[in-house]
Order: C-alpha cells, then sequence, then structure tokens
C-alpha cells in the first residue's frame, strides 16, 4: 500500500503521477473504511481527495498554513500527516477529531468545525507573516457551501493587497443538502460558462509553453493571461484573481494550477474554483447525496423526526406557520415540511444571523416562522436574537437541535450554551422536551397565537415513546430536578440504586415552576439540578429567583451539576455525559 | 414654516419641487437645531435629507414598509411622520430614540441600531407578503458603511427574484470614520466610471420621452435599459438591478427615478446607489466629518482616550501589538494609533465576526491582537469568541468600549451582556478598571505575554484620575461590592449617607478574588453586590462558586443588584442607572 509509506506530506513528493492517482484510490478506500467503521462525513471527504493530495504535493505544510472551513475535507490531509493510527478511532473517545485541531496535530493549522471562518483566520495569518516579513503561503479552503455565510464576505473585503493568499473552492455544488441562493446560481453560471471553459483551454497551452518556475520575469505576462480568463466576475471586482473551474478532479490539472499559483501568488489573493463531486469514488454515496454528509446509524425516532413530522401535521391546518433554516433541512427534519409545502420553506445557506433576522421580519408580517438550527449554529446570532427579535418581541419560534453534548462531531459542536444565552431575554419561553409526547405538545404550544417569542431545545437523539409523569417519587429524601431529555438518562442512573430519589423532570426551563419547587423543596432534604448545558442556564434562572426572594432554607440544600465549560472531548454523548452522571451518583451515595 | 404643514408623509403629495426643496433647508435646520439642543447624529442626517423627502413623496409608507439599517439616517423620517414634539427631546427621557423603533411609530416599521440588518429582516418583510398575497413595496436603506457586514450579503444571497424589492444604498464615501475594504473600493470605481455616467444621462433622456405610470407595457424596454446601465456588476451578478450612481441631493433626479422603480420594480430587487455628502448643508460639518458622527460634549479624559494614549505608548516597545477594530476606530480611541502605527492598525469595516477570528489568526502567529469594539457590537461575534479564540486558547485582547448602560442610544446600544457572555469561558480574564490608573494597569497587564485571552471592559464615561485604595472601609456593617466604573457612581452615592458601608471595587471580575471575599464576608453582615450588567455576569461568577462551595454563611447574606434584562429607556446613562442606585440606597438604609 503507497499510503504505508507516507509518514508526512514531504513524503509525497518522492511519487509519480501515476502513484499519486494510486494514492487517492487508496485513501478513497480508506475513508469509506473508516467512515463505516466510524461514521462520520464521507461525501466532503471523498470529494476532495485530489484537492488534498495536489495541494500537499505542491505545497509545503504546515510552513505553508493550510486553513480548513467546517472541515469536512480534512480525512484525506489526516491519513497524509501521520494521523492514521488515531483515523482508526475516528469521532471516538482516543481517536481523531472528524475536524481540523491544532491540540491534535501541527498540520492543524487552525481549528474548524463551523463554517465561513477559514478566510478570516487566513486574512489573520497572513497579516501576521507580513508584518513579522515571513514568507510562507496561505491556503484556504472553503467548501461552496460556506459561500452563503457573511464571514466569507467580510474576509473577502479585508483581504485585497495580500500576497501568497490562495483561497481553494471546493464547489461541490451543494452543502449539507444543496446550497442556495444568488451566489450558488452564480456560481454555477460561472461554471457552466463556455467563454471560461475556452479560455481556460487557452490558459493551459500557454502555460504549457513556459517553464514553472519563473516566477518573477513571467508576472505581468501572467497575470493578464489570468485577467482575460476572469472577465469581470464578482471575486475579480472584490481584488481577488479568479481562477477556474478547474477539474477537481484531475490530478494532473490541479498540481498545474497549483505550481502556477504558488509561484505567480504574491501580488494579490487568488481564488481557484475547483468542481468536484461529492462522495466521487462511491457508488452508493453518489447515489444517494444527502446522506452523505454524515453517515449515522439510527433506528427509532428521534426528536428530529418528531419535529418534523408534526410540524408537517401542524401545518396542514395553519398556512401561518413557515419553516426556516439554515443548510441543516435533513439535520433538522425538514425534508418532508419541504415537499409539503415548498413555499412555507426557507433554506436561506449557512447564514444564521439573516435567519433569524429574516424570520423576525416574518413574524412582523404576522407569520408563524419556526427557525430550526442547531444549537452550536444558533451561538452565531445571539445579537439578531436580542436586537431583532427580543427587543421587538416578535414571535419567533427557535427550534434549538443537537443541543447538548455534541457526541462524536466534538467539541466545536458543543450545543451546551443555548439556555445560558436565552436566558439572558426576560420574554422568551424555553421549552426542552423528553418524550415524544412532550415535544409534540410544546409545538402546539408554540404553532399557538403566541405573543412572545419562544425556543424549544433537544438533543440527537432518539425520543421515548412512553409517557412518564414529571414527578417520579422516591424514597431518599433527595430530589434530582433535570431538564429535558437528561432527564430519561437520569431514570436509567437511578433505577439502578437501592435508595431512590425523587425525580422531578422540568419541560419549562422559562418560566420555571417554583411554586413546585418550594412544594417539593419542603419535603425533601437534598435537590439536585442537573442540565446538559453549562453553569448559568437553568442554574441562573433558578438561583436568580432563590436568592432574589431569600429562600435560604432551599439554597442551603441545592447543588448544581453542569457541563464542563470548554472542554469537551471527542466520544459519545453518553461518554462526554459520564463525569456528571459519575457526580450525580456520588453526590446520591 | 413648510414643515409646521407635515404631520404625515401624505402631506408631501400637495407640495411642488420648489416646496420640497425648500423643505429639505427647513429639516435641515431643524436637525442641526435638534441635535445642538441634544446630540445624536448630525452627519449622516444631514446627508440623507433628500432620499428621505424622495422616498416619501413618491412611496406610500407605512404601507409601503421603510426598513432602515442603523437608523442614522432617521431623524428626517421622524420629523415628517408625526414626532416633531418628541424630537425636541431627541435621545433624552421622554423625547424620541435616536433610532428607529416600532413601539415609537407605526412609521418605524422594523428596529435599527445594529448595522447590516436592514435587508434580512426586508427580505422576510417581502417573503410574507407575497405568501399572504399583499401588495406592498419593501423599502430598504442601507449605509455604505453596512456593505461591509456579512448579514447583507447573506441577504442578497436570498433576495433573488423578490419584487417590489427596493433597496436604497445611501453611500456617503464613509461610515463612522471612513469605510474600508474591497466594497467600498468597488462602490467608488462604480461611482467613478464614465460609463456609468454617460449611460446614466441615456437612461434619463431616454425616461423623459415615457408617461411615468406605463408600468406594465414598458418594463421589457426598461429592463434592457438598466441592463445597460448596469453592466456586469456584482450587484447584478448576484440578482439585483443596479441603478446608478445618482446624486443623492438632487430632488428632481431621486423622484425621478424612485417613480420608475416604484412602478418597474415587480420582477426583481433592485439596488439604488446613491452618491451622497455627509453633513450636507452645515459647514462645519462638511469641514470636520468624524466629529459629525455622533455630537458629543466631553472634557477630562474618558476611559477611551486612556486607552488609546496608553496602547500607544504600549506600541512604542513592542512591535508586536496590533489593533483591530470593526469601523469604530474614533469611538475607540485609536485615531493616534493608526497614526503612528498605520500598518499595525486594522479597522475591517462593520465585520465584528471577521474581526475576533481575525485576531484569532494574528495571535495564532505570535502576535498581540487588541480587538477593539463596542460592548453591544461584540454580542454579535459571540460564536467566533466561543469556536476560533476560547477553544483554540488563543491569547486576544478584548477592548470592550461602552459596555454598560448605553445613555442616549438607548435599548438597541446596551451593553449589559458582555460580562454575562464571556464568563461562560473557563480561560479568559475579564478586568473593569474604575480609574486612569486601573485601566493602564490592566492595559500593561494585557500587552504582556500571556497564553490566555484577557478582556478588559469600560463604559463611554470620563476616567477619574485619582488613587482610591479598592477597599473603602465603611461603619454600617455592610458591605457593597461593585465593579468598574460604576464603583464611583456608588461611593458618590454613599459619601451623602451617614452610616456608610465598606465598598469594594474589584478590579479583576474573572477570576474573582474569592479570599478577600472571604475575609470580609466575616466582619460585614450583608453584602450587596451591584453590577452594570445583567443578572449572570459578575452575579453568576460568584454564585457558581458559593454554591459549589457551600457557603452559606456568604449565600445568606449577599443581595445581587443588576440591570433589568431588556427594557433599557432612552434617557441619560445616570438615569438608567437610577432604578439600581434606588435599590442600593433602599438596600442601605
Amino acid at each position: 500500500m503507497l499510503l504505508d509509506s507516507i509518514s508526512s506530506p514531504l513524503d509525497l513528493r518522492a511519487l509519480t503521477l501515476a502513484d499519486l492517482t494510486a494514492l487517492c484510490a487508496e485513501l478513497r478506500d480508506e475513508i469509506i473504511r473508516i467512515t463505516r467503521l466510524n461514521g462520520g462525513h464521507l461525501g466532503s471527504n471523498l470529494g476532495s481527495i485530489e484537492l488534498i493530495v495536489a495541494a500537499h504535493f505542491v505545497f509545503e505544510c504546515p510552513t505553508d498554513r493550510f486553513i480548513f472551513d467546517v472541515g469536512h475535507q480534512a480525512y484525506s490531509h489526516k491519513l497524509l500527516t501521520g494521523r492514521r493510527k488515531i483515523m482508526e478511532n475516528l469521532r471516538k473517545a482516543g481517536g481523531a477529531s472528524g475536524f481540523p485541531d491544532p491540540s491534535e496535530s501541527v498540520f492543524d493549522h487552525f481549528i474548524a468545525g463551523h463554517a465561513s471562518t477559514a478566510l478570516s483566520a487566513a486574512v489573520g495569518i497572513a497579516k501576521a507573516r507580513d508584518l513579522k516579513k515571513l514568507n510562507f503561503r496561505v491556503i484556504s479552503r472553503l467548501g461552496d457551501g460556506s459561500m452563503s455565510g457573511g464571514m466569507v464576505y467580510e474576509a473577502m473585503n479585508n483581504s485585497s493587497g495580500l500576497s501568497n493568499f490562495i483561497v481553494i473552492l471546493n464547489d461541490n455544488q451543494m452543502s449539507i443538502s444543496e446550497s442556495v441562493g444568488s451566489m450558488r446560481t452564480y456560481l454555477s453560471r460561472l461554471m457552466r460558462s463556455k467563454k471560461c471553459l475556452i479560455l481556460r483551454k487557452r490558459f493551459r497551452n500557454f502555460l504549457n509553453l513556459m517553464p514553472t518556475r519563473f516566477a518573477k520575469g513571467l508576472e505581468s505576462v501572467v497575470r493578464n493571461s489570468l485577467a482575460i480568463i476572469d472577465g469581470n466576475n464578482v471575486f475579480e471586482e472584490l481584488g481577488f484573481h479568479y481562477i477556474g473551474p478547474v477539474d477537481g478532479h484531475n490530478l494532473q490539472d490541479l498540481i498545474e494550477v497549483f505550481r502556477n499559483v504558488r509561484d505567480i501568488a504574491n501580488y494579490k489573493p487568488v481564488i481557484i474554483h475547483a468542481i468536484t463531486q461529492k462522495g466521487k469514488g462511491y457508488k452508493d454515496a453518489e447515489n444517494d447525496i444527502t446522506r452523505l454528509h454524515g453517515l449515522e446509524h439510527s433506528s427509532s425516532p428521534r426528536y428530529t423526526d418528531i419535529f418534523g413530522n408534526k410540524i408537517t401535521e401542524l401545518a396542514e391546518s395553519d398556512e401561518r406557520i413557515v419553516c426556516i433554516t439554515a443548510a441543516m433541512k435533513n439535520g433538522c427534519g425538514l425534508v418532508e415540511f419541504e415537499k409539503r409545502f415548498p413555499e412555507r420553506f426557507f433554506d436561506v445557506g449557512i447564514a444564521e444571523e439573516h435567519a433569524v433576522t429574516f424570520a423576525a421580519g416574518l413574524a412582523k408580517e404576522g407569520l408563524k416562522p419556526f427557525v430550526c438550527i442547531y444549537s452550536t449554529f444558533l451561538q452565531r446570532a445571539f445579537d439578531q436574537i436580542l436586537h431583532d427579535v427580543i427587543l421587538q418581541n416578535l414571535p419567533v419560534r427557535f427550534i434549538i437541535d443537537k443541543a447538548g453534548f455534541p457526541g462524536p462531531d466534538g467539541k466545536t459542536h458543543a450545543g451546551l450554551s443555548d439556555i445560558a444565552l436565552l436566558q439572558n431575554f426576560n420574554n422568551i419561553v424555553i421549552e426542552a422536551p423528553s418524550s415524544r409526547r412532550d415535544l409534540e405538545d410544546i409545538l402546539e404550544l408554540m404553532a399557538a397565537d403566541i405573543p412572545y417569542p419562544i425556543a424549544v431545545r433537544f438533543p440527537k437523539a432518539t425520543a421515548p415513546d412512553h409517557f412518564r409523569p414529571s414527578i417520579v417519587p422516591g424514597n431518599s429524601g433527595t430530589l434530582v430536578i433535570s431538564t429535558g431529555d437528561i432527564g430519561n438518562i437520569i431514570h436509567r442512573v437511578i433505577d439502578r440504586l437501592e435508595s431512590r430519589p425523587t425525580i422531578w423532570n422540568v419541560r419549562s426551563i422559562k418560566p420555571f415552576d417554583f411554586d413546585t419547587l418550594l412544594n417539593l423543596s419542603k419535603t425533601h432534604q437534598k435537590i439536585l439540578v442537573i442540565e446538559e448545558g453549562v453553569f448559568g442556564g437553568v442554574s441562573n434562572i433558578i438561583l436568580e429567583k432563590l436568592i432574589a426572594e431569600k429562600l435560604f432554607n432551599i439554597l442551603r440544600k441545592i447543588e448544581f451539576i453542569s457541563a464542563d465549560k470548554d472542554s469537551v472531548q471527542t466520544a459519545s454523548r453518553e461518554e462526554q455525559m459520564n463525569p456528571m452522571t459519575l457526580k450525580l451518583t456520588a453526590s446520591l451515595e
């Protein structure tokens, strides 16, 4: 196996084009095997193998800084940079993270888990390089899906004049499900433009006549040649050289383009528009594109599915219900809703800030907008929630999916801050279901004519079908207060104990039912509050009241068990919860 | 006075062009008079008078939705929509807000105080209109400064195909100080392009031959005519019709363009690029552009000035110090720094998210980036702080200016959440000065080789020069704990009392000095913690510890006085603090 001979990108230099092609095939097999074992992002990783191999062949990572965006393209990069062993346990405790992580390898220069950040980091790295008079290349990779995120434009707006600044736009023509919006249309137009393709041939012929490392003298010639190719496109107008489209699976083309760019990219930022195919080389994958984004095995219905079904049902009888998502149609269970109500479904692309203010606009005109975003990504819209929703008290409905521990996606995807963030607002309601029925009830409430914003948060987990009373009395004199789905885990932990605490699984986080707390506190000597989030969420809501009302008899016996603030390790959700459940059992003994 | 006859925009219909011109002059005088009395944003309001008058003359507000961005252009709009009386007390308690506010008037359809939000709201309003099969126009106004904010692109990306969707780009060629970046360069290029101007003349001649309300039949003709004008520009590529540049002070031109757009704008969104002059019609204003953004009277040095001086001094001896701001160069006191170190100063435009990740990139390469952003705008970058700074533990330095009560800028500008947001992270230090010396000491700490992120927050206020010990003992057995500048106000309040509490003004919010708290708690029967922020900031830091350590002796006697969560009224900072100081004195009696 060629791959066995590669312990660092330097080892690629010894390979011929035929070797590199064979290596790509090996990487493809290896990534399929690893994701079969561990789950993960198959499609985008298969689609970017040649782009990674060619870049490592031409550039000098880690001296040249490779900056990923989201990082769904990093598996082959990891396999080429001495991490084959930990890739065996990809996304598992002790294994490789599914995303670039500087604490894992010096080849991962910058973190990436949220989209559209790479260019901003790259601009910072390039400006620092220039101030320090150093000399390396900054090579960032964007997926076309990230092009809907505003940060990319903020960064492009600040890139002008940067040298040795190369952006590889990996355009597989879809993000998690499919990319949306005018930029997508524009990229497709660029891609299909015959003018571009013909000129591209001219460019190749032109360059083929020249020795490759002729940089200085060739600059103006090549610049002119590029200028012809680019025409008057958006990237050019914003100060970039645009090169493309290029075939992102043709190693020879890629190596040639990268070599030329390496040698000429010293007067202006360059964007290389590479066309790739998601799931390239994997038959099933190419046929089932959406499934490819993340491979998961699931049987019973998840909260996500229950939401998807119920919202579609509710929307049948209320045409004011509309759903908005930010490139999370599948992940948020909205496939059916879109099919049934295409006009009332809005996927705004990776653009959480816009999604929230857009929803505020919809609510302002009397619609009932459900904004469906993962907890970790909703963090991006704190200011929009405050400024556009809360200050106007608009009834925007927030569906916060994947709230809580992130499981295999790891620390960049932790959904542990949503309660802490949202509880800062007076006029918002926050709900957390622990069963199918809970979630359905909550959704009915949310679909009513409420005059305030409301949020529901649930994890990436299956939802129990059974009905369990909110309060299950125990025999130990201790009260455990949990919120939402973590209550089910608490029940499992506690069912094993002989001396069993009362469990009160709270559905409404805000407003919180202090009367019940007061009542229960009378008959319990100890109160443990457990939340799947950082201290400052549920705990803050409870403490604010207890302190303000001077309820010392409760304060004396209350304890909080929260998630550790910013250190989630790659592992399963259950493993990530272990410190909390251990603390709980210790407190119960 | 013509203005006396205008109680709603409908009254404009009776006026001739000469009348409208005279009205603009009256508005100009009125705005100068009012801002002399109350402070406020003079330049941008003077620059947008004709754009507002022409729009109200042609469109039908409030049926047609006028959506402002930031809202620095709204004074003449307010004066034309029945609010002359409350404009007398602009930015004061009981007077008009300096920004559009739906709770103030139905003519203010949507809130605006933070930049780059208008288009997102407008897209939501337009989509809701279409779903409800209603028929009105959505007219949003952007300043060129807002064009650096990513949300604008996220919204443009989602605007394609919208009809009766009109964007007026008020291009005064500067935001608060000056606009930056490639988009600015691009707009200037568009503006100067002779081709555009000549074609614009052709367009006018062409349209002058036609009766104005001929819409349907003219559509394709006009569309073609527009297409010629626009050429291949960025806005066109993103699905907009671009019209411009037009002279934003020529009422006749504006009315003509608006009329044509009103009648043809039913197949594609339109962007009208109007060139205006900040401070138009005010001699001093035109000569002193930066002062125009907000008129303030200030004598002794503010925290801002002290920061500006000290950072310039520190940077003399440490070339790794760099400063980043997001269009707040003047507001953050960086004028001198930029003059002295132009290469180490980065104004990224209104783009807080980019600013933070950009700074993370700079820190990654070993520089010492100081990110200077107002508290209210830093809310935009919560996710970037978490994802790009905290998770990588990069030593980014945050200078959080205008933290605390917003004073006359009102609720959209409240800086009350920063502590609550930042205390969510383990590895960040948060400081709050209450004097010149404090701030200088803190800045020296921040300029050192620290291996973690650090933030300092201070209000828009003058900084006392005197040195006062952190703990000033009292005689009443009560301890008041304050953080940062609010401590000075507490001292003033308490100096009037006979029975005086001990005051401990804490400089380091995180880590918090619990040893001192423990010691002081032994000799005090009551502890009041006062913070210029919402409950969940300093209070959360203290409570987390007290609860975890079961320090009930302290919990029993502690009280928290925090800012009300989301209801700041327009008033002075002191007035906004009144509820808190009243609570304090009540607690002390």
